[in-house]
């Protein structure tokens, strides 16, 4: 990526689903809400954030209705969508997808059970990422992304407590264990590990595509002494694969 | 506090109000959600989540109507209440402070100017404190809390970008630099420092009120886990007092 010249993507979009995990979600927006600041960054008008929901109706990120399984957290917040799937913003630059107990897949949780409108998700991303210029996953969102076919032929990373269940999801995807992100695809595709990993993946995605600021500072950098967060830089640090025993699951032959 | 025995708190609330920072709200009830998971945490059915606002409409982390500072962002998340500040919970047991454009105070971001409802936040602040077990505030919300009245005499931390504003609007303080987050008034208050510094205080607060579970392990380690969170156990290690030369600001003789 030495060669790299940064294309500075204006429209974020995130998608949300009953049941998605607030951290995915609101770690990598918070970098956009900075990257939107004027004194952040003179080009700030540029920076558009999109929310797309199966309705506009709030979405939570509670137990989902009809959902039998007892493994919830009954601790959500419910956030309002200004897109709908079946109506979506146009030109979307870099997609987001968080994971979350929504995001399923079935073997997750002991139910067998997910949400109806996941099908809907998975139908959406396939629709957009050819006209994407990036899509980041976080946590089990790369389940979606997966099923979605995205990740066939990839290297990608997930969740590392989820790790047996989410790497089921794509059988054609090298999952690398030791990986906080992975990116594949020419660049294209961010995959990041669990929850809080997406906030350093995104932070090295702002790197890659916006560059450095006029006194020559990574824009990842400005942003992360705002947040006070202690960056990951190197994307292969993850202690996480190590506690939970992750090792690398290699695509299976056609 | 090694002699503490610790009382596990079920109550949790969220104070929120237009332009409030997203990541400082989602990242201490992200651990929340965790704690309420019947996987992490056998007695989570006591854990409950309160959202409070100005009314029970969405309230936007986006720029307020009437701001006319220009340093505002454009990415915003809507957030749904459960109560408001006119009619609130009862027996709140942790009361969540954020920061954000909207928490102010008037000298920030050059403006001389707040949203009107911020003397209805701090009122609120005034009234619930006596009753709490825990306060908890992050980033600029320690401004929030230093008006209310509720620092005086104590030592704090606030965000450390904007150390030189925040710190004068609470003149009977003892301001600490060097801190991610710091722990007072017996343990009651706790304050930290800017927007993802809330989310290891937190995670200290959970231990330092739940404790250990069954296995004999602290609960925020167990959440870290699953959050892949790179952990901050020392309170006094801060990074970001360092890059923005904060340095203790004393109580003012009366």
């Amino acid at each position: 990526m030495t060669d790299h010249t940064p294309q500075r993507p204006g429209h974020f979009a995130l998608v949300v689903f009953p049941q998605y995990e607030p951290l995915d979600a609101f770690g990598p927006t918070e970098i956009l809400h900075g990257l939107g600041h004027p004194m952040v960054n003179p080009d700030s008008a540029k920076v558009h954030l999109s929310i797309i929901g199966p309705s506009l109706e709030p979405v939570s990120s509670g137990p989902a209705e009809g959902d039998p399984s007892p493994h919830k957290s009954r601790v959500a917040q419910s956030i309002v969508p200004t897109h709908t799937f079946d109506n979506p913003p146009k030109d979307i630059d870099v997609l987001i997808v968080p994971g979350g107990f929504g995001a399923g897949p079935k073997a997750l949780w002991g139910g067998g059970w997910e949400p109806a409108g996941v099908e809907r998700v998975v139908q959406f991303l396939r629709d957009q990422y050819p006209g994407l210029k990036h899509l980041l996953t976080v946590c089990n969102g790369a389940g979606l992304a997966a099923r979605a076919g995205i990740l066939d032929g990839h290297k990608a990373t997930t969740n590392k407590q989820l790790w047996q269940v989410i790497t089921t999801t794509g059988p054609k995807t090298h999952w690398v264990a030791n990986a906080r992100w992975v990116v594949a695809d020419n660049g294209k595709l961010w995959t990041s590990s669990g929850v809080s990993s997406g906030t350093d993946a995104m932070l090295a995605l702002v790197d890659y595509t916006w560059g450095k600021n006029a006194q020559g500072v990574l824009f990842g950098d400005v942003l992360k002494e705002g947040m006070e967060w202690n960056r990951v830089y190197d994307s292969t640090a993850d202690p996480f694969a190590v506690s939970n025993k992750c090792t690398d699951v290699e695509p299976q032959a056609a």
